[in-house]
């Protein structure tokens, strides 16, 4: 992953093969991406580089434990372990404003070394931050800026492998470190997958996933990865917390359901028991379009109480809509020809063009299975309104679903600072929610001056309700372009909970989220994480300031105003 | 609820309309149920009931709260106060062996009027058991025998109120001392269903369920109840926890989960948002024969795997099977030919009719849904070399469904002690805990000399693995009954835990099952519960002694002979 950004170096996003995306960001941003780049961040050369806090009896310990060699005070791996990839991250580091840095990076290779390192670190009342993929976008890698003991930065990048398959019970063991691309390779070679796909895919771990309490594209079916998880492995101070595998239980409360979220509060995540599934005979995912986002909302409802059962389920709103098509790559041939056909055909039948809304179904199992999904889901996509369009953004979608982080990079170098935040909340809730948090966003927008836009999907369906998935980006490239984001991102979480929403669906808590915490799950259950915390930590060695909303000074963290 | 026993007062189990069941008692258990009852409970009139701990303040306070008359100290509402439904309660209710009893009985209407017991019982030092419809088999309601502080029970019954359905989104409102039968009465007004049927149903509360982590018969659907709540009113000492209905979120660990299995420990859950889904159009239940319990077992596995889904999917082993059979009615006319004629086409095709399973299998949906489903199941359970039945063993699953527990009683009156002990395992594991437990039963009857009888059935299914559910009798009514009892039930928990499985999949830890926490969840997932529990309760006010095994002195427990 590079050091500064998004993705593996090389490899970035490009405009020139979507002729429509800079007229596009021109009109609704107000940014010309066709000329060079401006704001390039800093060389690694050019970066000031504050010196590591030294403990030498505690590296010697360290060392003890893992190797010589699996310990660093490193400039370049001090670096790369700071920070996450929030938007705050991305400008922060670009600009060469480190702020508090890790001291020190330890690669533990066995859960027994990792259990060495917490008591060593422990011992010195230093400060442990496990890091997996560093692809956290709520600031849960954040080390407090008025941190006076050492930092250590625990890497589970040596603990990649897929230890053990129970093909019977469709169970792996597999290590925390273990990336997306590592493990579903792995698991592959045998015939199965995990059926977790977040956007962050290619490089968070499952560690990371289980840490955050991750959701992927294919949850419809697979389930969050609370659900995946049916067992693990978290070394705590002085002791190793192990759950065994288990389909369910009723044992208390479930531990297993403190260790997720717990964002390295509790203990590090060493390994876990996860369902795994056979690769399916067949998969497919289909484009739709609906005649507008309300409509689309009642339909993939109704199609989620419905007998069938797709895979993922997804639509965007106008906005979205209008984003994805001027992203598409230019039409050529016949393609060019049946869209210019279909928009046509759609104005024939009295649609909106400007209202338009793109959705993607999938279905995955057995061919029969496939088609029997496929008919139900045209049925009531149908009886809608709506219309079947194809497999074309299927294959687009599977093709680009990794590659939006990229974005963001790009829109930095050319003066766009651009973020998500996502919600779920009841079915009977939804658009309301939708309709306050547009409106809470185009008024901050008003407020700091700054041409923006934003953007939602319904990303995932549950008996009850549903995630909604905003994207966001503001044209500002002044020093005070965090105090601006600040506010647009306050207004949407604010409004997540206003209309009934939770502050996160997928992305943790960290310290972005967590000024919205008591107000989610009220005082009482804030007191309670708290209480948990405090009893299993109490020097605030393990991550400190994550999920609970401490207010140390010099964390710079959102303020929640109605607090 | 009869003090004594389960289920209506003048509702019981008799045995005159099912011939095949006195020779089957005879042979397998030793006893001759068609002789008069001659182990009768002792009558109200012949219980020596201890006096109650008076402290008038807290009785004035109480009254305060909830009003004079829902403030009592009345022998009788003591006393259906005291104990659950385990066999070992109804022994000792049987006997008039009390032991400590609760000294008074509240009743309150609301959440304010919770919280004002709670404030009131934990100011006086006093200690406060949650009730809700008395049904625990684990010892959850038990007052600890050395309490000397005054032991009040919190009755919700007067809380039994849906008190709001969300259509839309699927979720209803609805108050913790609702019944089975309450809530479903008030939710199928509105067309709507709650999904969640556990044998003790009639006499069981939505907050029960919640804080023991129950699971219905149609939970493969529907979800248990973990699934099923959404968000909840707790009321703790001096604050109110509330948790808005959300279909999923990322908001560190879950403090959901943490009051899910709590058992009264943390709180008093008041009301909870539940998934509930319409009345479905159809619904059916099959019945089906396999060969012998492996094959069925195998059979149970890939119908999960496959694309089918069905609404329950059960398989008696080749014990309970027999059971079963024994238990039906007398066949008449043509019934008893096909019967007849079915055995012995069995015979032909080679079956032992010794190894015989029933299993049942249901569906729910549309009509088109089920008849999909019906044939999926067909094609698989055909190629494993079972059968289908037909409807007529389903009716009659659907009526015996909430009668089982009645059967304990008749056969405490004729000297025996049955009882339950359910597990959870991955499905790799199943088949050799199987018979590992049904070894390790059999070896203690033979340890205590006491004839006896366990068998089994699948009854839950997941991804991963599914829940194994046995029931156990012995053929014993001296005084130390109880004794040997725990030698069987130790021995069959013992074996659970050493084959993979978990202490109990849906009846709670209570006392009874608390020995086994640690082997369960391993030593530090047992502190994290203790933790929370302490820092939340430190008085130890709330429910104390129960899921974490506190040893105290003179609390009925069973030993974990492994710790």
């Amino acid at each position: 992953m590079k050091w500064w950004g998004w993705g593996v170096d090389g490899v970035s996003f490009h405009h020139e093969d979507k002729p429509r995306l800079a007229p596009f960001v021109l009109e609704k941003v107000g940014i010309d991406i066709t000329t060079p780049a401006a704001n390039a961040p800093l060389t690694f050369d050019q970066l000031d580089i504050p010196a590591p806090r030294v403990d030498d009896a505690l590296r010697t310990a360290l060392a003890g434990v893992v190797g010589a060699d699996s310990v660093t005070s490193d400039d370049m791996e001090r670096l790369v372990h700071t920070f996450g990839k929030s938007v705050r991250d991305l400008v922060r580091i670009r600009r060469g404003q480190l702020g508090r840095m890790p001291d020190l990076v330890v690669y533990p290779a066995t859960t027994e070394e990792v259990a060495g390192v917490v008591d060593a670190v422990v011992a010195a009342d230093a400060v442990l931050i496990p890091f997996g993929g560093g692809s956290n976008i709520a600031g849960s890698l954040e080390v407090p800026a008025g941190e006076t003991r050492v930092v250590v930065s625990l890497d589970l990048g040596r603990m990649n492998k897929v230890v053990e398959i129970d093909e019977e019970a469709g169970l792996a063991l597999i290590q925390a470190g273990a990336q997306g691309p590592d493990l579903e390779e792995q698991l592959a070679a045998r015939g199965f997958t995990i059926g977790h796909f977040p956007d962050s895919f290619s490089h968070s771990t499952l560690g990371g996933w289980i840490a955050t309490r991750s959701s992927g594209m294919q949850s419809d079916r697979y389930g969050d990865i609370a659900d995946i998880t049916r067992g693990l492995t978290m070394v705590m101070p002085g002791e190793v917390l192990t759950l065994r595998p288990l389909p369910s239980s009723s044992t208390g409360p479930s531990v297993r359901e403190m260790v997720l979220g717990s964002e390295g509060r509790l203990g590090v995540i060493t390994e876990a028991w996860v369902n795994v599934k056979p690769v399916p005979e067949k998969r497919v995912i289909l484009g739709y379009f609906f005649p507008d986002f309300a409509t689309g909302l009642r339909a993939l409802h109704e199609i989620h109480r419905s007998d069938a059962t797709p895979l993922v389920a997804r639509i965007s709103d106008e906005r979205e809509t209008q984003f994805s098509l001027a992203t598409s790559k230019a039409s050529k041939g016949v393609s060019k020809y049946v869209t210019k056909a279909l928009m046509a055909y759609l104005v024939r039948r009295g649609w909106d063009l400007d209202k338009l809304c793109l959705s993607f179904i999938g279905y995955e199992g057995s061919r029969s299975h496939v088609a029997l999904q496929q008919r139900l889901v045209r049925e009531i996509v149908t009886r809608h309104g709506g219309i079947v369009v194809g497999k074309g953004p299927g294959v687009l979608y599977d093709q680009k679903k990794f590659d939006t982080p990229y974005i963001r990079d790009f829109l930095l170098d050319r003066g766009a600072a651009a973020d998500v935040s996502e919600t779920a909340a009841p079915w009977s809730k939804l658009k309301p929610l939708y309709d306050e948090v547009i409106a809470s966003a185009e008024k901050a927008f008003a407020e700091i001056g700054c041409q923006g836009y934003v953007m939602c999907h319904l990303s995932h369906n549950y008996h009850s309700g549903a995630c909604l998935y905003f994207t966001f980006a503001i044209a500002h490239e002044g020093p005070d372009v965090l105090d601006r984001y600040d506010v647009v991102k306050r207004a949407i979480q604010s409004a997540f909970i206003r209309c009934g929403g939770t502050l996160s669906h997928h992305h943790g808590v960290g310290v972005e989220h967590s000024p919205w915490l008591a107000d989610d799950i009220s005082e009482a259950g804030q007191t309670m994480i708290s209480r948990l915390f405090q009893a299993t930590d109490p020097g605030s060695n393990l991550n400190p300031g994550k999920v609970v909303h401490t207010g140390e000074p010099g964390i710079s963290v959102l303020s929640n105003p109605a607090s």
